[in-house]
């Protein structure tokens, strides 16, 4: 892969909300982009990865793209980023001057919400005025490269574990591309399948967007990016980022990665501080129940992954010590503890598969 | 709604077949269009019915669309529909000619196949050779018009009933249908939504096409379609045809239904001659397990529907007998018996709600 292009990632106002979760991913590393700096009138002049989760990156805030300029930045950004992933997924209308304004100095726009940019008269005009590039990154592949599903996973011989949640946004994809890099220094050779369009902005090289998909070539789509996967890496183990959860009423998902994708492990993410499935009034199901659903769908939680969003440090130790002696499976923190104490858990189920 | 549109139907040697599910939909009742003949080389001469499922219905079968039109039919049709819906949905090349042929004679098409025939070239310059229509029914809704789930399902104070299957293709559309028909003529106000292509062809008002949504709008057009259901034809009852099988690899459905379209009840179709989810090597689950999957997701399953595929009068019987003893569920065999039997169980349901 090429180096990563100097960007500037655009949250207006959501830098420290679960809807800056595209940026807080290019935040956390990317290969396909370089973050110089984040446009967010909320927080200018702080660190934009000290708002984010209390640990600075070097990157810092500002208000808007003009004051960013003012200030004759050394490395010229080439790609502003629409870092937030909405409910819903369409563009605030106030996003709509920061991204002109950003084309006005020279800067290609990449934006995975489901608003088409280049569908947009005012923002293709500018394109081609300046001779810049609109990247929809939700906008669905053309009908006749799609394929269906035909069983060709079950002649995948490395072993899959699915990164799957008991909510959306809560850290599957921050916990899956963690577990592929702590495999990677511990001598594994492990690949992650992006699911969503932050993976694409992360970039990872295998995957395809679940939510922008036809529904009818979902299993298909994962089936062919995991096979892919499978036959370009050669890898000793493949993570499936997760989407949303079985249960949310929103937009259930995960059956798909465990049926079609034949992940027979799962790594469970969960907020124990979240009462409702986002953006509903619909209580979240108890982790016991989630653990039996998994398994009906023939796969095997190998551990629970805790998301620490409302919760205090002591509450959240009793939390992970109940939930461990409860269910009798492994429960980490990865935003505290990383992930290698996964490592010996993975390196025991890639043995006896 | 306005009478039926006389219509050819093609199926091209697959009338006997599964695959020929819309053309059997067609057969059994439609709103939207009145069957004249079946195109299908294989079973020239037959009656359609009786190539179905042995129950003769004074629509015969022709060989081509040239022989069709070679009798001097006295009723003109307007369209010819394609009857078929293959596994991957794309047309097979055999079909073009029928089709063609059929343009020839003045005849609009409608498909409901993942190919759309308003984009090849060939189709759509005769089309407009001869001012005649190309509806694809799969033809995805314009972006801007789909709506996101929100939650206000919960507002609907009608009982939801969802039909799910044990596997695809096994008659859920059917049940669904006559489930609808046997309530109107005990005097509960039903309704139905359709989920595929073919309850749109046979005139149901109320729904969406499953498989060709993409993936982030399925909940919500869901929701939207059950909401103007509720609204507009103030039923008792509403029941949703369901799609594929919950544990299906090749493209897992059904929980959509129960939670973003809250069915708390499921009447659960069955076909014990089938080992394998259809296209594959996968078993099918027990029906025990089923029903606790189903469970799990919040509803309950209220009778099981049994297909009759496969299996001999003899078998049948005793596996009707003993799905209901270890069950405790009613089981119905819809083909031989009707639905009628489920009237009591949805009556005292409805109650319950």
């Amino acid at each position: 892969m090429t180096k990563p292009a100097p960007c500037l990632v655009l949250t207006h106002g959501l830098l420290d909300n679960n809807s800056a979760k595209t940026c807080h991913g290019i935040l956390r590393g990317s290969d396909r982009f370089k973050p110089l700096a984040v446009i967010d009138y909320r927080f200018a002049g702080r660190d934009a990865g000290e708002v984010m989760d209390g640990k600075p990156l070097g990157i810092p805030v500002w208000a808007s793209v003009d004051e960013y300029f003012s200030q004759a930045p050394t490395e010229k950004p080439v790609y502003c980023l629409v870092g937030v992933a909405l409910a819903g997924g369409r563009l605030p209308d106030e996003f709509r001057d920061q991204l002109l304004r950003a084309m006005d100095f020279g800067l290609s726009l990449v934006n995975g919400l489901h608003t088409f940019l280049g569908d947009d008269p005012e923002f293709s005009r500018r394109a081609q005025t300046y001779s810049l590039t609109i990247t929809d990154v939700r906008r669905p592949k053309p009908r006749e490269t799609l394929r269906f599903w035909n069983g060709d996973i079950f002649s995948v011989t490395a072993p899959i574990i699915a990164v799957l949640g008991t909510d959306c946004a809560l850290g599957k994809r921050t916990t899956t591309r963690w577990l592929v890099e702590a495999c990677r220094q511990s001598g594994l050779k492990a690949e992650m399948i992006y699911t969503g369009q932050t993976g694409w902005m992360q970039g990872s090289p295998y995957g395809f967007i679940f939510d922008s998909t036809v529904n009818d070539f979902i299993s298909g789509e994962l089936e062919g990016a995991i096979l892919h996967c499978f036959q370009d890496a050669q890898p000793d183990i493949i993570f499936i980022e997760g989407q949303s959860a079985l249960r949310n009423p929103s937009g259930p998902a995960g059956s798909e990665f465990l049926l079609s994708g034949n992940a027979r492990g799962v790594i469970l993410q969960h907020a124990p501080g979240r009462h409702h499935y986002e953006g509903s009034q619909v209580p979240v199901a108890s982790i016991a129940s989630e653990i039996e659903l998994i398994r009906l769908y023939g796969a095997r939680v190998l551990a629970i992954a805790l998301n620490e969003e409302e919760i205090e440090e002591e509450e959240l130790q009793n939390i992970q010590a109940s939930l461990a002696a409860e269910t009798g499976i492994p429960v980490i923190r990865p935003l505290k503890e990383g992930v290698n104490a996964l490592l010996p858990i993975i390196q025991a189920w890639i043995k006896i598969q």
